[in-house]
């Protein structure tokens, strides 16, 4: 299929066990919606990532299925059924300001049909928030954790838990930050072994590694 | 318990699955002998990464069961019984000069007991290698991708495969590739959705990464 | 000539094969006017890079025979006759938002009177596309290929062909990508020898590579 | 005073406190006793840092109360008398690689006079372990927190505690550590707000910072 | 307490011995308005950073007892009683330009009652400026000292004084000045022993450390 | 085929044009011999770069058709035969110190049959050079420009002729040097248009790129 | 004198030759007006740079000896007289882009009453225009070469003259031009020696350091 | 000329003031020994830099006028006149690690036939020593002020004196200096106007560029 302006990959999902998904930076508002027409014909849904207001706006008055967050900026039409077993992904953000990263990676999970735990505010700087949540995030089948500044969190989380960690750093920050530099040398670094870490505000890519994980537990569980 | 140089933490196997691991740079190899007993008496067996031959002296002197291997240099004393399913890692390199980081996940994963198809030289600038292999990397059930000079082995295995993928840069290259920063922002880059990366020439890290998800498998597939 | 503003550089013809080309950024719609109808004279037609449709009026108003193409943000006044031979360079990118880059290569080889192939589209996280493209692929006599992200595709393209290949980083990313930095070095330590590379951004230098290619080609062809 | 090789600032102690103290790099053993015995002369004891055993040798042949310590790599001739508040500094590591730095800031402060308390190895991958040590912290009045790797140790600590907290990075760590770049941007980057730092592998550094800090409590409590 | 948009670290005033702060950048005028709301009811008094006079306006339109300093950019409700003692910490800058970063230190340390002596313009390329204000300098008892450009103002001020020294680059300069990388290395490289740093612009994270050293002074004082 | 230890790439030939080649660091000289002995029965010829004295001892010793070059670090067994055609490579070099990368291009261009004109020692700093050796330049095909330091001499040479020209910047130089990032940038931002670059001391590489296109002009001259 | 906002350093001309100059970024209207009186009250005539046409206004309106050139961002207050002795500055620009930054050089040096002679349009991809100009480029006394992009014009200029060489990298480029790092680590590796290199588009700091070669020449050519 | 290894440039002397020097790093005792006599041959005299005593030793055991200084790491044959006037160059150096390069712009400058003031150890970490050598610094006719670690010399110097400035910043110091970048910063972002800079530890650089200054000083006298 050539829309003229892209060539979707309609066998991703084949490949790949998730459908292509449309990232939004450079196109216009028409292109997001031709796009997710043909995606949501082709997989039954479709995902929009770092849609404006602008951009998905086109979308929204076609189609009434399409929904847009301005918080985590995905833009959907429809969602897929959901997961045959409970298994879920926890989504822990250091900050308040690491929220929109963090609403994507959950509203990512959804969309794919994971319950997702989200939990907020629970930076190293005060670690008695993390500690009072622990019972929460042990029960967790996989983790994603967002922070910018220092970006500790994964570290002390992953020195917590039995779970597969990805870590997420985020552009929030200032100076020698360096638009998430810094967190994302931090957890590089870490000292909890295990951790593996996405690209800086990428919580779209933490999901989908959550994701294989998932889809992989489910296939599995059924040998 | 307190060895004078240092204080491991012998509780980590009950609150991340995986016991303390020694880091041989900076150690004698009378503090790695002592280190490593402790952690076997413990756990029932002990690893130390990146250790020199001469670092492994001692431990290897006093007890039989020790093994050294100087590819890898990974020194085991005793190893993990076999996993109870028979799932698998699949570890893959891209050049002959990555073989001692890939040499180091795999026998990371063998020492926690988990079976491992190790698959070298595929590279993409020879990408019918890749393709020839695509069954063997297919079946195995979380992948390690290791690669250096310009890392791009990740995105294309990220491609074509429904697995968890963990992609380690390698040090190898030289001038431009800056000691791993090539192919770490390459792989941090993937257009293969889904890719999560650890640290330049942490095979250990992505080792433990491997083992966190299929340690969950097991504890699932039990549901 | 010297215009009051700038100097151009009238002989460059004669010494490389190809006459100055105006740099747009910086100037006022009134100079790049008056600098192409001076080159135009000179050599017959006249190109300049990087225009905005503002900068783009003034010529547009006053020489019916002037071009502006928003995509490629080339801006031409007539253009170079076609090649006494057929050879022809392929312009090859990754995704959808390397367009820009890949328009002003493809934009500048046609008017230096090349024959051009376009193939859109075949990033590596998709590798059938790249391999479904080969034959085209293989009939170009010069490859430019241009990637953002992680800029793998230089190096799958340059292990499976026999051609002069010309990479391109561009600044499509985002966080670790640096502004283009990742394909940058991603290109320069390609593990498929003979691969060289131009500026992030740069289509017009590698069209400009391409060209002397070719000129060579037609050059020795005559002996 | 001019020793041909130095100029020996002889006056520092009365402008700030603490006499000059001399930084072995590149100086031959025989400069450097020659120093330590012109400033012990001056100032009833002298200290140098980062001295080598071989650096360390004729002064430690020529005078009987000359001591080095080759963990610290300090070089006294002598040492200041204890204070005469029991006021003391915490010095905090978190892992066995960075005891070396540590033991460098704890050295420097014993030569001032001050008591310390040093605590090994509680690296936030191991939370209970610093959770354990809390009241022990508590009762410092003044923390040195020195963590290579990922650096988070100060942040944690911060969070916990109501004293002045001067961060030290140091270069234990390898690939995407550059040489200590990643901790220190860590510890720049604190979301505890009140953490400073100084420059990788300071521990020197950092002990003049606490010894500025208890030698105005001592001025201070005699007001 | 949970706003629905965050989770105010309310017992940080406890641990830590200043309550949490609001950082503004990111949130709406009624999310801060509400935060500063709960902090000043549990604690007396709230601060907030970096607030634009836009996201100050709807506490200043609610709460009399706010107010909003545009050079400083801090917004308060109430504020801490005057220190017992009458300790104070010094706030020197180098540039005009440098005055904003200046004015959050001095701005914080006001809030929580310490007196502040501003001495500004005192950079070293006019070293008497600096030299003919020491007595003023010599009679703090701790300094933060502010630069941006090439940041050698703390170096000067360290060697002349026998105080804790808490050193701020500005991103104030151009080209080289990386935004603010060069005063943050000229710092971190100071070789006036016992200079501490925090992140460039962080006037604020300087001034906590300040409050820090006070309150031990206020504290120990008492014993 | 499988060496145990590699399994080289034996279809590139096909593919690319050019047979793979044995890249030495990290090899053994044993593995190196017969990696060798194994390329040149398939291909006639082989080409190692980056060889030690001592990695190349074995082949030296044991097959008589092997020679080593300490200048160029080149092991060759055998060489190709002469093309049919008399187009030769310029092969440029801006310093003394920049001979070995020189040599490592001309001589992986003359093991592949073609005539090559070395020029040394003529950086920009002495234009007279350059100029005077105008003629021989312009006979060239195609143009290897090597140089470290400031690395300018590429932008002079393609101001002045019509020929494709690659661009390898050296690790000469020292501090701001970087290890070659200098001259890499500046050759990448080159004011001549149609410069492309190579990664730092890749002469190898830039004699395979100048290869291709002197194929290329082989193959189509039989048109 | 303290104006509120600043204290101007007015004594700096008795110390260092030539007066305080106004830098105008984060200054307002009103704060420049008043400085500029008060210097040229003091001095005779000022000088303020980076001025926009905004920040000119207010004295422009007050005065009618004041001028702002928008190319160069100078804004004067009446002028120096012109120098005892015709010698005079040579300002060398590689491209029209360059112009401003050159602007800002020459007009800093009329301004202190110094003879200019500008040459625009000189850059090494056309060195016939440089070597059409050398005869007026060698009649000068001192030599200030502006260059963005990859910046060899020093280099050129500098192996073909006797005189003081001040280069000034621009942050005339993109992509791999990293915002003037690219000419000015070029400039700081120039294998011309002698040549001294100032901070990316500090065309007045060049000045700066023309002028005081220029008065030296004065000063020693009455003794 | 050609010698083989080397083509000296024998005209730069005519062109540029001062005759080809050579860079030792990388040639053998007897390509230098070889150069050093074409050269003095040529002009009288001749220098190298960077020449290790391995490398001084076959000229010094050849040529009895040949000297080798350790610590500038100078060889020379011969030296040129003393110049005619008694203008003077000051070197000026922060610390005892930057007397080599000190001694390699001094040496140089010596070897031109100007007279040198050597002043060390007058560091900004204590001012007074600095100011106590005001009127021997100001007495000479150019500076070159040398400095690693933070590098702040420059500035504090280029705010007290009258004359063209050259600073040199060393790669003394360790952690966050990286090698020199630490001071490279600080000089190109000296708030003290008309500071020049060159490379790291390049005290040849700096010394050529006074020379340049010295010898114009020389030629304009006589007008």
């Amino acid at each position: 299929v050539d829309l003229g302006h892209s060539l979707p990959d309609t066998s991703r999902a084949e490949r790949c066990g998730r459908p292509e998904v449309v990232f939004c930076p450079g196109k216009t508002p028409e292109q997001i919606a031709g796009l997710m027409r043909l995606l949501a014909e082709k997989h039954g849904a479709a995902l929009a990532t770092r849609a404006t207001p602008e951009q998905a706006a086109t979308l929204l008055a076609e189609e009434p299925g399409a929904r847009h967050d301005p918080l985590s900026r995905l833009l959907t039409l429809g969602q897929h059924p959901a997961s045959a077993k409970p298994w879920q992904a926890g989504v822990l953000s250091a900050g308040t300001a690491d929220q929109s990263v963090a609403a994507e990676a959950a509203g990512t999970l959804r969309f794919y049909g994971w319950p997702v735990t989200e939990i907020r505010d629970i930076g190293v700087a005060g670690l008695h928030r993390l500690l009072a949540r622990l019972p929460e995030i042990r029960s967790c089948d996989v983790l994603i954790v967002v922070a910018g500044m220092e970006g500790a969190l994964p570290t002390a989380v992953g020195g917590l838990v039995q779970r597969p960690l990805i870590a997420v750093p985020t552009s929030v920050g200032y100076g020698a930050g360096f638009g998430g530099l810094a967190p994302l040398l931090t957890m590089l670094n870490s000292c909890a072994s295990g951790v593996t870490v996405v690209n800086i505000d990428n919580g779209f890519g933490a999901a989908c590694a959550a994701d294989a994980i998932l889809r992989l537990l489910l296939a599995r569980s059924a040998d």
